[in-house]
């Protein structure tokens, strides 16, 4: 049987009887033959190899976004080189040579912050020397080239879901904890909140509370805010572990939860969020959504060439103890 | 200039005059010209990629492994498929055969379980038809075949560490509250505890607390533990997450931490251990520095060939407020 025969039959290629297809693919597996997808797919011109640079592959935030990406590329046909930058440009720029040269099909970066970031350097337009374009899709933080194709979560109607949420069930005396003001999270937060509470003809008790990440600042945050606006009958907290830290505070403060001041977070971080006492309500920001989307789109841009705009998933709220109707 | 030249030139080969080959990386630059390196890899016989089939990407057990495997493969050069097998076997085969066909150069399988596993099925023989054997390194699960390398976490040792602490920090009354006992971990935790307290002529207060990787399942072991062994003066716990819950449960007790009773975890898991009141003392397992080791064995193997051998991470005692001298 010549070469060619035998490269029809594992490649599906071409007009064979179908007892000789069979016959050829015995002979592979009984020899353990594994097709080279590295010479294949120099003749195919793809790899189903795309790549996914992070900036916080490690941290928390990352994590749900690969998950959802794999969902949606059916990592098995298309595996991912995963790159970890460290939030260090030089190593991201290390990092898209080396995907360049490996020929993937396409990008996501995955950011860590909602901050626009720009976009990836040194991606060649589509007529350069080095080859076609290679698609990008940004995953969270959004690129600041309106040209480029991003996926961010609408985090301004996530705080309004949980306000009104708390409004629904009879809270009327709402402050905010949250993180430092200079994160763009923190003021599509706050912003929500406001909006919620306008909607529903109620202000603001005293002003947001800015601070750190931490339940540090959560506790100290529960015990000026206790003293300082005693009436308060709810927290909307910027994250779940700013929330334990305001929901041990409040309980120091001899207040009962959910009873006498309600609780929700955001994040919904399953080992901070079901240890809080009581289990925590929080705004879930669907990352693992934004993977999929981000995935789908790639895939999509990979064969029809990439469609600039932004894309926006929504929020949703998870209820547990910290905001029974009081 | 001829192909070839411009080759040489670009591939570092070869003999050519230095203003030559400027001259050509000069005009490839300009260009935008990307080497291939999927056409490189069929001449070279390696293509620098590895494989990282995890069993729990992401949760976060796996995740300091992949940075600490990056650190040594020098990502940039060689870069990873990074496959999430999800526990599911038949993912776990599927990722095989994809990562055989990219003709990685090598995989390393991180667990999250420390139970020895079965090795990966379909690795063809350094004889087989389907070319030379690719080399795997096992981390934190060790396989169950002792041809194979695995780098695994001596965690008896890390429990000796811990109860040595508390014994060199005066305290004589020592109980253990863990997960479930038929975790590997748990296990070799306990016999680490009993050992350090035979070596300091103490006993165990109590027998060990078997219980659920849980806040909750720490909070009642604590009331508990108070309750049946009011002369406690010690907690050593399986996990920071049970150590968070004891903290909790002894202060409700009346206990003053770490003034009545010191408590040591286990992981380091900073967002439980920093948040803990007080910050706790705690045995961080190397997860990283099992990546590292993992990653430099697989360099190894690629180039040497594999061998076989258990190589073992020592764990290190962080020590925070939890643990104050009584």
């Amino acid at each position: 049987m010549s070469v060619g025969t035998a490269s029809k039959a594992l490649n599906g290629r071409g007009q064979l009887r179908a007892e000789t297809r069979d016959r050829v693919r015995a002979a592979a597996q009984e020899l353990g033959f594994v097709p080279n997808a590295v010479a294949a797919s120099l003749l195919s011109g793809r790899t189903y190899t795309v790549g996914l640079i992070m900036t916080d592959h490690h941290g928390r935030f990352g994590l749900p976004i690969p998950h959802g990406a794999e969902d949606a590329l059916g990592w098995g046909e298309t595996v991912a080189f995963v790159c970890d930058t460290r939030d260090d440009p030089i190593r991201e720029q290390h990092y898209v040579r080396s995907l360049l040269r490996r020929r993937v099909d396409g990008i996501i970066v995955a950011g860590r912050r909602t901050e626009a970031r720009l976009p990836l350097a040194g991606i060649p337009a589509s007529m350069a020397a080095g080859g076609p374009a290679v698609p990008v899709v940004y995953a969270f933080a959004r690129s600041a080239d309106a040209g480029d194709c991003s996926v961010v979560v609408d985090e301004a109607a996530g705080a309004v879901t949980a306000v009104e949420h708390l409004v629904r069930t009879g809270r009327r005396r709402i402050a905010h904890v949250t993180g430092p003001h200079g994160h763009a999270s923190v003021r599509a937060r706050v912003e929500g909140t406001h909006r919620a509470l306008r909607a529903a003809g109620l202000d603001l008790v005293g002003e947001p509370w800015y601070g750190g990440w931490s339940e540090v600042w959560g506790r100290f945050a529960a015990a000026a805010l206790t003293r300082s606006h005693p009436e308060v009958d709810a927290v909307f907290c910027g994250s779940d572990v700013i929330a334990r830290g305001v929901a041990d505070g409040l309980r120091e403060s001899g207040r009962r939860l959910p009873d006498d001041v309600a609780l929700v977070g955001v994040d919904n971080w399953a080992p901070v969020a079901e240890g809080c006492r009581p289990p925590l309500t929080t705004v879930d920001l669907n990352l693992r959504e934004v993977g999929r989307v981000a995935g789908t789109l790639l895939l999509r841009a990979i064969v029809h060439g990439t469609e600039a705009g932004l894309h926006t998933v929504a929020c949703r709220l998870v209820v547990r103890a910290s905001s029974a109707p009081a």
